[in-house]
């Protein structure tokens, strides 16, 4: 492959689009692999699609590794398949639904666990027919509620989605496991640092999942690590230890006059003033806040320590259901703002863990400007349920080894492992013959990366103040050969090009009419990994090799400077 | 790559599908390419995926040959840059809109001639950066009224679009011709005999076109030859001569009784029987057939000599619009059905451009039951325009030569490439500074293949009765090994593909503990160009080496069957 800059689909930019928030987006549009074309939508400009096709086929190799079979789906399907899962409402306004011509609804599917039952009731028959891996890499399309970060989160990306079926759990657990080898192969193969985590599976279903995060500082999720062992979660997928029944015996509930203490600290600090129930060393954590939210259609109330914030994203996950505060408080008199409590209450209420049985405590009393002591969970209140909802915080305990303390770091979501089950073969009532001659269901699970977004974080992870760093793997050229200076250059640069190209290495040579420094500039911007400067020294015979990673740089003479690049690719 | 049917995800069937009408649709989902999934969509298996990845890597190999770029754009799109080309309406119901959460309009990009001009608009600013080439190959979603013939014409398929910039005409032309012999060369490549025909443009808008057109007889374009001379068109684009002027004094018009003379064969018994104007030798082509239709929104009527039929597809064609016949006349008591006359009509009357001038006709006198003799273009009625409304006939003299015969084919439109000029830079105001200092407007070609359907299409002209016949280029694989008989023989065929996979060769083996006739079968329904039987003379040291196309069959000794095979490929 050689291309010539001078004829190259590019455009730089010295400028920082306006619209892009992180490195990624600056510098994959200022370089010119992408542009914007529409909301959440991009277009992939040669040497980008460059970049994407080798993700690609990493991916590809690796999963046809494994053995998987790849496979393609049609985006565009009808509303049934989806009906019967349950899916089709279960995505709410992410996913694009439309009508043909006919006035049948479509959707533009997210991915295929449907299809794929289907395929696979369709193709196999017997359990000769298994273990079986089939993948796709396709353009999924969702509709973001806020497309962001330029093709990190798009409303149109390239995603691999892999399906596994087996016939027994033992089988699964091999697939589940054969495909977490290969997208640490993959990942390590395309330069991303990535944790496994704990993941929740969400609208997706099934039991164990675990998500391939790549730390960045930008990254929409955070996670957790232990000080102590190798645990790893999503915070959504912390499971907060619960706390010990408490078998003492607490005083009766007693109200109090607190008025003007909506706040958990104004609370707190009338508490000690006033010496509540004899003491003066009330705290936060001894406080139980309660929290009115609705989930899907439902008013839910959530009990946790005054001292943690509900997270309405974990909170979210362990409903598995769209969660936001309720402030309709003048429709609802009986919910006395800043002063619930959850005795007496009229509503479904949850409890953090951490609000065990038989523990007392400090709340509303369901008056204005009144709270109550000695609030006894199971005596004064019986809650419906416990529910992840408080904040996860570093230095919080670990809950698998109760030893280390949890850190935090934020990450992007690369890639997701789900086993499945057998939620998608119960719904569809595929069934295959066993060896024994009876009916057997296989169980699935269920594998995604996002091809696009791996591009974007590559560049958030191998990026540097001048532009982009890509890892050799991935790079749109092996070489960056830049004529600097003279028309003579030119000419030697691209004699050195070909020469390259006819070894195998993908080039791209800067030929342009343009001065060295916007030369320079634009090479270090692009990010090839080699770069060679055909220069001032060409009559000493000499070119200069640098290194757009390290820096480093070294002046090579143009007989020995192939080999000297093929040494380094 | 090799492939072991004892895990290949592949059900063959011996059984047409019930829903397939031509050979491609039975073909590839009998033996495992594709299946249905939804209406008009199809999910490719891995052998088919194998042959349309196939495919894909020839049409970019020959777009790169020109100098093309490719990019990738968003399928999904907003509906502003459609509505400034005028698109948005022009497509009507052929193409898939959609609203997102916020209720904007969106659409699945048809083609896309807008976000190329607005790229190109973005990326370039000088004449330097013309010529250029940009292409993507990408799925592609129509909201066919009638999706049929499985992915011969399916509502979502793969399609290589491309578009030419030029400064100039001369520049467009080059690029035209470039990609009009880069398209010979990829049809070549895929096996494809394909006839180079002039076409109209439809809603691309432009000027010059040519589609390249696949002869099968399941084709579901008409086009015609000539008998003397190279001429080549669809026949919607066939332009008849227009019939010269006739100076000849004409009787006035004379008004007969004509009683149950509806059609043009029961007007010509009666017009002969009662010796109209006193002749007994009228023909069909000596009347004036009056077609009422809606054009759009518009009741148009069209005059053809009664020995024509109006073809709508032409007419359509010809007017830029969606034509139907027009029924409803109990609502137009003006418009005497059977009995219809261009004199004194209140309707735009477009007529065939052998109503010459000067001409009298037999035709309705727009009462029931009489018509009118001696009606006279340019006298008794002015038409308001010419139009190519007539159906074209094997035997027309040829508008090229005006010396052979036009005869006629059926086809599959499988390329189409447009000469569009400035109607998209026009509408975007697309400029770049010209050499000049001056601003100067590009002019653009575009080009289309469609990859999905040219799968379907080598699939019709390479099969025979008991299967596919892949040519080489395109072939799932380059040879089938087949292990006939004994348990021996699959490990001897897996020895054997293992030799032939190390020389580079792409090899399926039929590993499974079927029986031979069954393999055979199959093998024969797959479709490989060479298959290689491991069977009952291995004792001897030879295997069978088939040609599929041909059917030849040799006996080849194990020890020289790779250079055997290597030879035939």
């Amino acid at each position: 492959m050689l291309l010539r800059m001078s004829s190259l689909f590019l455009r730089t930019l010295r400028e920082d689009p306006a619209d892009a928030e992180v490195p990624s987006h600056r510098l994959l549009v200022r370089a010119g692999f992408v542009r914007r074309a529409a909301p959440g939508g991009y277009t992939w400009l040669p040497l980008g699609l460059l970049v994407l096709d080798r993700v690609a086929a990493i991916v590809r190799e690796e999963m046809a590794g494994i053995g998987g079979q790849q496979v393609h789906f049609p985006a565009l399907l009808p509303r049934e398949p989806y009906e019967t899962s349950g899916r089709w409402t279960a995505y709410g306004d992410d996913i694009f639904t439309l009508k043909d011509r006919r006035g049948a609804d479509h959707l533009l599917a997210p991915t295929h666990e449907e299809m794929v039952t289907l395929l696979v009731q369709d193709v196999t028959s017997s359990y000769r027919d298994f273990p079986l891996i089939l993948f796709q890499i396709q353009t999924k399309f969702r509709d973001e509620a806020r497309p962001r970060a330029g093709v990190l989160r798009g409303r149109e990306f390239l995603m691999k989605d892999a399906y596994s079926f087996d016939l027994d759990d033992v089988g699964l657990a091999a697939a589940y496991d054969a495909h977490r080898a290969a997208y640490q192969r993959i990942f390590a193969r395309l330069g991303l640092e990535t944790t496994i985590v704990s993941a929740v599976s969400g609208a997706m279903g099934g039991s164990a999942s675990e998500e391939f995060l790549a730390s960045t500082p930008v990254g929409e999720d955070t996670f957790v690590g232990c000080t102590a062992c190798d645990y790893a979660a999503n915070t959504e997928a912390v499971v907060t230890p619960p706390a010990p029944a408490v078998t003492a015996e607490h005083p009766p509930l007693e109200a109090h006059d607190t008025p003007d203490t909506p706040t958990i600290a104004s609370l707190v600090d009338h508490a000690n003033a006033h010496r509540l129930a004899g003491r003066a060393d009330w705290t936060a954590a001894d406080t139980l806040k309660n929290v009115v939210v609705r989930a899907g259609g439902d008013l839910v109330a959530v009990g946790v320590p005054g001292d943690r914030e509900v997270d309405l994203k974990r909170l979210g996950a362990a409903l598995g259901a769209d969660v936001a505060m309720f402030d309709d408080f003048p429709s609802r008199p009986d919910l006395v703002r800043g002063y619930i409590g959850p005795q007496g209450l009229g509503l479904r209420y949850l409890v953090d863990p951490r609000v065990a049985p038989g523990s007392a405590w400090l709340t509303g009393a369901n008056e204005p400007g009144r709270h109550a002591t000695n609030v006894v969970s199971g005596r004064d209140f019986v809650p419906d349920g416990v529910v992840e909802a408080a904040d996860v915080r570093a230095g919080d305990r670990c809950p698998a080894c109760a030893d280390g303390e949890l850190t935090i770091r934020r990450g992007i979501e690369v890639g997701h492992i789900f086993q499945l089950g057998r939620r998608y073969t119960d719904a569809f009532g595929l069934d295959v013959l066993g060896a024994d001659g009876k009916p057997v269901r296989p169980t699935m699970g269920c594998y995604g990366i996002g091809v696009t977004r791996c591009v974007a974080t590559i560049a958030e992870q191998h990026h540097d103040e001048r532009g982009l760093v890509w890892p050799r793997a991935v790079a749109p050229a092996d070489v960056h050969v830049v004529a600097a200076g003279k028309a003579g250059h030119v000419q030697a640069a691209l004699d050195l090009a070909a020469e390259l190209t006819g070894r195998g290495l993908r080039v791209l040579v800067d030929d342009r009419a343009v001065s060295p420094g916007v030369k320079f500039t634009d090479a270090e911007l692009i990010g090839v990994p080699t770069i060679v400067v055909v220069g001032r020294r060409l009559a000493e015979g000499l070119v200069e090799v640098r290194d757009r990673a390290s820096g480093t740089r070294a002046d090579v003479s143009l007989a020995s400077v192939t080999e000297t690049v093929l040494g380094g690719v």
